[in-house]
């Protein structure tokens, strides 16, 4: 059976990566990152959609990425709320946590070549990126060539490693239609960056709008609560 | 001043390399990794080396690697001891730690950006390299490209990632030369993959067996004692 590792947050994207990924017959071992995110929630929906999506393993790695700061994401600064669509893709926002693809897929592509296993799947997309360089096709690439040349596994010709983001020009829309045919259940996942202490998102952080905007445009209904502005 | 970020490790190569970067001007954040090593005394050497050549901050990342495995560095697995240098250039060894100079560098990455920095320096070295795919220059040109196309500050043009490798093209006798000349005190490093109890170096793995022929081949004497075999 193929084998691939999937990064796993518990959002969207990338439990639709995931389900797309089982639908291609892969069997996935899914990684998810305890990195001191202010929406540490999403872990135990990662934990919860790992299950449901029957991954062979789950591995949730610690890396302390607070004591680098710099973001709305993993400081205490504030997640800023109720922006219009121009104004998201207009500049790259505070909650871009920096050279964090590159350090997830950093450590997905030393648990893969532990394991003997050279696709990885990321649930990046560029269209709906919200303004994240390390979200873009050219970046993807850049490290994938990079990884070719990092590896043992690779540089002794056992195989290549291959960096799939089946995401990567679809809209939001596009993205949970597709999870809606591959059955999946979005009341299980978390996108809200700024959640309220009983968990429920917040409805106007960017992650949230974009969420909300992707199911009104796929003609769908957020099975998720959310919490009273 | 010129600013650096320096992956310091408390080995040879990297205190050499942040001797470099302060004789070449740079004020230096050092960066150290706590990632499960068998050998966390080079953690306590960091911190002392850091202070010694004038760090003018010093972050200890934690991240768990034990939890990926893969290594004789992390995992239960003997590290090889009394391999000659034929042996040693023959095959990537066992203490080969999973894509771990990826790892590093896109926390440094991340730190930089934080930052406003755009130099980072790495003491990796081809020659004596003991077989680490992820210290060719190839790699280091790849990881650099990839870098700027990750980053926010990059990407908005506010500067461009240089990843400094001054060690690349020298053998260890030249590193030690270098570090000498500089006033380096190698007595405060640590290189052994295996110390005893009494945080002695082993003198017979790949590590220790590089150091001392290093040292030999500089006409120098390793100022460290090692443990009795």
């Amino acid at each position: 059976m193929k084998e691939a590792v999937v990064l796993l947050s518990g959002g969207i994207d990338s439990v639709t990566t995931m389900a797309i990924a089982r639908a291609e017959g892969y069997a996935v071992y899914a990684l998810s990152f305890n990195y001191g995110q202010r929406h540490a929630i999403e872990i135990e929906k990662a934990r919860h959609m790992a299950r449901v999506l029957g991954a062979k393993k789950h591995l949730v790695l610690d890396i302390d990425l607070k004591a680098i700061g710099g973001s709305a994401l993993t400081a205490m600064i504030d997640v800023p709320k109720g922006r219009g669509s121009d104004e998201m893709s207009r500049a790259i926002p505070i909650t871009y946590v920096p050279a964090r693809n590159t350090i997830f897929l950093s450590c997905a592509l030393a648990w893969a070549e532990v394991l003997g296993v050279f696709d990885i799947f990321i649930g990046v997309n560029a269209l709906d990126y919200s303004g994240y360089p390390d979200c873009r096709p050219e970046y993807i690439a850049a490290f994938e060539h990079m990884a070719n040349l990092a590896l043992k596994a690779a540089v002794e010709g056992a195989g290549k490693i291959i960096i799939h983001a089946p995401l990567l020009s679809l809209t939001k829309a596009e993205i949970i239609r597709r999870g809606i045919d591959l059955g999946v259940d979005y009341s299980l996942t978390h996108s809200c960056y700024d959640p309220g202490f009983d968990g429920k998102a917040c409805g106007r952080c960017d992650s949230c709008l974009l969420r909300l905007k992707g199911f009104r445009e796929a003609g769908a209904c957020d099975p998720i609560p959310y919490g009273t502005v």
